[in-house]
């Protein structure tokens, strides 16, 4: 039967765990946050399950769990960070300020973080941007998991974007969050689990050749979405990370894993925009607009609609965790 | 039998046939650039093949054919300009040069561009950013033909986006560019032409139901790729552009259109960064390693290579046009 637990409770075992482990006051406070947030939303593959992933990387030596990110004011638009080794949580946190004041005044800024190890949703990311009234994309990578179209070996992580919008009226920014690849590697995991196939499109065996088995993608390689357009979304994804910032590419990111469980050591960049020094105060009614003849269209829904229900609802109602992680996690956090 | 002719007859054809039809000396030349660059790359859906839909859009009243681009100086890093109901590579040429420098100056910048009739291939417009030494992307909308994934009724634009990473050592810059679209509307024009179906996805019927009869899609409406993550892709390019520039949307522009066969009234947006002030001038061998670990896996390949290719060739050997439009376009010239 699993757990019942307030998003409070939710955070106070996050952060026991982290700190039980080694982890910083401000990194355990960073990361305890965003994996409640994500539990908030009710994305669980998001949630309580990487807390375990997070102490592997910390008792295998690969992150630096008392890590201070390093910022760096590169230009009056760019903001450079070095994670030098830590949690991403704590260095967007610590760089997040900096760069929604300079869009602010400059009208757009750019943020690049390296050094990062990065196991988190990404639209928590963003959302605080969008919700100071920025429009905001993040990309992250990855230890590559992933080939390019027409490709064979992993090359790329599964490299998500995330993109947010804010709207007026004290709504919710409208934020998307996805990944590169066909289908979520957490998913996989669980079809492998369950003796399900996965569509085609999902990926290739360790033989090159396509399958819709799980267990032999999981051996192999995944794929993008949607063909070679999915691709280059993904390529653009390594560029706007281990380019940009001067930080790993995700294969560069595989060499340095250490298949600990626990996340790698990648890459992440920002940009943020101020719409009402382009678009003048119309732009929200003007969104609202599109937005409601988008919902009016048939069955079509705006991305991060079940996210926010969930929050919603969460809460009121807190959340539930899974019985035998709410075990691990009350060891991690010294409580038994 | 087509005609052959060099890039440069190309520029002549197409500068002449926009002047016979009191298109602006400026924008005739920023227009017949335009196309000879696609005719260059082997592009040539978006070659001389649109000669007629600019002179169409000007003999209906649709597109202001002296239009002179305002260009404003929104903040330190955002350029805001309108095309004045004029062709969209004018006021693209006339922004650029300032979108550059002060992506130079502030390490990233921002250009809009509203009221705008775009009819163009999206490379040509952020190369010479590129070029430059930004890493670029743009964002375009149009008038609406394509669906929300969910959805039934065209919302969106075909929405295309293109993205352009620097490349050292003399070489070309590395730019995709790409629909939101399952298909081209064009190819979708062409399977309809000569009575093939095309692949399940690819739209829907007036009917919204899904179907693989070209000219029932042509009828109804198309679909993203990669279903609703395109669907996603194509929200943000309506918001980076109909949104950010306070311009039209895709549905804003379908009701502006003039059924005349020509552009619409759409928008654009342009992000620059400047990678050194970021990763340093390791920025382009770090680089060169990413592409050359692509190259080297199985069929992969880099974006744009065929378009290289072409240009590589038609330098040497010129263009062939297709004999029916080569006769159309020397009437349009005033050449018979």
């Amino acid at each position: 039967m699993p757990a019942a637990i307030s998003l409070k409770e939710c955070r106070a075992l996050a952060f026991d765990a982290l700190s039980h482990a080694g982890v910083s006051h401000a990194n355990a406070e960073a990361v305890a946050d965003h994996i409640t947030r994500a539990e908030a939303d009710g994305c669980k593959s998001h949630g309580l399950f990487r807390l375990p992933g997070y102490v592997a990387s910390v008792n295998s030596g690969a992150a630096d769990p008392q890590a201070e990110p390093e910022i760096v004011d590169a230009a009056p638009g760019l903001v450079a960070v070095d994670a030098r080794r830590g949690f991403a949580p704590l260095a967007i946190a610590r760089g997040r300020g900096a760069l929604a004041d300079k869009a602010h005044e400059q009208g757009i800024a750019c943020m690049t973080i390296r050094n990062s190890f990065n196991f988190a949703a990404l639209w928590p990311d963003i959302e605080p941007l969008a919700e100071a009234g920025l429009v905001a994309f993040t990309f992250v990578n990855s230890q590559s998991f992933m080939a390019p179209a027409g490709g064979t070996e992993a090359l790329f992580g599964t490299n998500p974007m995330a993109f947010a919008c804010p709207r007026g009226g004290g709504r919710a920014p409208m934020v998307f969050d996805q990944a590169s690849a066909a289908m979520a590697r957490g998913e996989i995991q669980i079809a492998a689990r369950d003796g399900h196939t996965v569509p085609a499109g999902t990926g290739l065996g360790s033989d090159g050749q396509p399958t819709t088995d799980p267990a032999a993608i999981l051996a192999g390689v995944q794929l993008p979405f949607g063909g070679y357009k999915g691709s280059s979304i993904a390529l653009m994804v390594e560029l706007m990370t281990g380019g940009l910032s001067g930080g790993f590419f995700g294969y560069e990111s595989a060499a340095d894993h250490k298949r600990d469980g626990g996340p790698s050591n990648g890459a992440q960049s920002f940009i943020a925009i101020d719409p009402g020094r382009l678009a003048g105060p119309e732009f929200f009614a003007h969104v609202e607009a599109l937005f409601e003849r988008l919902l009016a269209n048939g069955e079509a829904r705006l991305p991060g609609d079940r996210r926010l229900a969930a929050r919603a609802r969460t809460a009121e109602e807190g959340i539930t965790v899974e019985d035998a992680l709410y075990t691990t996690l009350q060891g991690l956090a010294g409580r038994v």
